[in-house]
């Protein structure tokens, strides 16, 4: 019996080269990208992916791409609570649209494709929408996971730091957990979808690594105090973000060595 | 004035293919891998690095591989503060050794590397040696850092899960950071570094996502409830180290959705 294979291919955080082997000889199985059009707004994302696929697969007949309409979604809701439920019902949404696509435009022994920026199981939402697609029975599929590097290892690597001190965790953490400080009894944490530059309130003693466009030919990086430097992030950010018509940056947060 | 280029090259966590593109691009510019001898115990590390050599470089003969002895290593010390001195002066002697050998086995217009299996950044010394060896200035050079997919997410794609759960942090940890539970306030963490199964005695209640040998033929994976699949774990565990000479693990823990 044919079954439908679904590939979650992990592109990496920014240069097209930035993609593992093992993902290229996948993008060269598909043929059919499902692509999420997030919006003239991350017009850089979509000029990488393309790149890849045009860099990265040999016969270029071979494949369609299948644009998705994203949902609607509600911005900047109140509380965490609401917040979860609001991201809730945008998976269901999500979900509809991804599995009409799915049985409307891949041949029962078809396979096909998401793409999705640096590793698919860091703050993305590809796995969850394909869980909920499946519990639904509407569309039946085959799926794998093709694992890339994160936008946290690239910024470590355009530091040349290391992510962990030695023997201590390493914490990863959406900005708004950081609002009052790093976590008691952790001395070090990367600090991701952020909305402005929220450390700029922290303990100036604290050391950060920022980098805004890793990967790319327009990465920027800056390092140091965060009291000496701070000032600087929030104003290059709000440049940076204002020129490119939008920003993606991370950033790693420490105490200072004592 | 001709200048020594050091290259720290994350491989990725097992599978010669989870190497990147610009990785590949590097490796084909290296004079001289250092490599540093761990014993016959790890001997499917040795294999995997020779194999992404013979694989990804097209001129065999441009390169020359030299061993670096490792320094004795005392094992299991008592407590954290132990841990981090015997760290350290470990550090120190490896960098005399990485010195010595950078000095007497580069040309001074030579482009060196160091592999790292996965990425540089997550639980390895060699960023910190390099430091401590430009620090001594014994031997000048420059360098930087090319990112890989680490075992952390070798691990959430072969079970094919996310990393956080919406909205929350993600912890990374060595396993005697969790031998009395997670960490309070933080409902997930992924193991690393452990000599046995640590959560075996934790909360039978939490779901454990298991990896061994992850990205390799050999791979393992076993999930579920804690208290269900502990036993096979720590099972399992013993009998594959016994059978291969070496084991690497992790896993993900998680509280169970409410
Ligand atoms: C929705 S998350 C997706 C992360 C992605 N799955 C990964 O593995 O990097 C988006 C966040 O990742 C970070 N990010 C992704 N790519 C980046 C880049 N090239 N430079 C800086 N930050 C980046 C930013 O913090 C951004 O808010
Ligand atoms: C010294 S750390 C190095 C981590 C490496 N730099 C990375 O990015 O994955 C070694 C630990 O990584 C984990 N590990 C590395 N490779 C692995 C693999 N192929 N399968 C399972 N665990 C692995 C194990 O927890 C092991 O104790």
């Amino acid at each position: 019996m044919a079954v439908r294979e679904i590939l979650v291919i992990g592109i990496g955080p920014g240069d097209p080269d930035q993609i593992t082997v093992a993902a290229v000889a996948a993008l060269n199985r598909v043929d059919v990208f499902f692509v999420v059009d997030k919006g003239a707004a991350k017009s850089g994302l979509l000029d990488v992916r393309d790149e890849i696929l045009r860099r990265h697969v040999r016969d270029q007949d071979r494949f369609r791409v299948v644009e998705i309409a994203d949902p609607p979604r509600e911005r900047r809701p109140d509380g965490a609570d609401a917040y979860t439920g609001v991201v809730a019902d945008w998976h269901a949404a999500r979900a509809d649209r991804f599995a009409d696509a799915i049985a409307g435009e891949l041949a029962e022994d078809g396979v096909g494709a998401f793409l999705v920026w640096g590793d698919p199981a860091l703050y993305d939402s590809t796995l969850r929408v394909i869980d909920r697609i499946l519990a639904g029975g509407r569309v039946e599929f085959g799926y794998s996971v093709i694992a890339g590097v994160t936008s946290v290892h690239a910024l470590t690597a355009a530091h040349r730091i290391p992510l962990n001190r030695i023997g201590e965790p390493i914490h990863v953490t959406p900005a708004r957990r950081i609002a009052d400080g790093l976590p008691d009894g952790l001395d070090s944490a990367v600090v991701m979808l952020d909305q402005g530059f929220t450390a700029a309130a922290l303990d100036p003693d604290l050391e950060v690594f920022w980098g805004a466009y890793l990967s790319t030919p327009d990465e920027v990086l800056i390092a140091g105090r965060l009291g000496d430097v701070a000032a600087e992030i929030t104003r290059r950010r709000a440049e940076l973000r204002e020129q490119h018509g939008w920003i993606m940056d991370t950033y790693l947060l420490r105490r200072p060595t004592p």
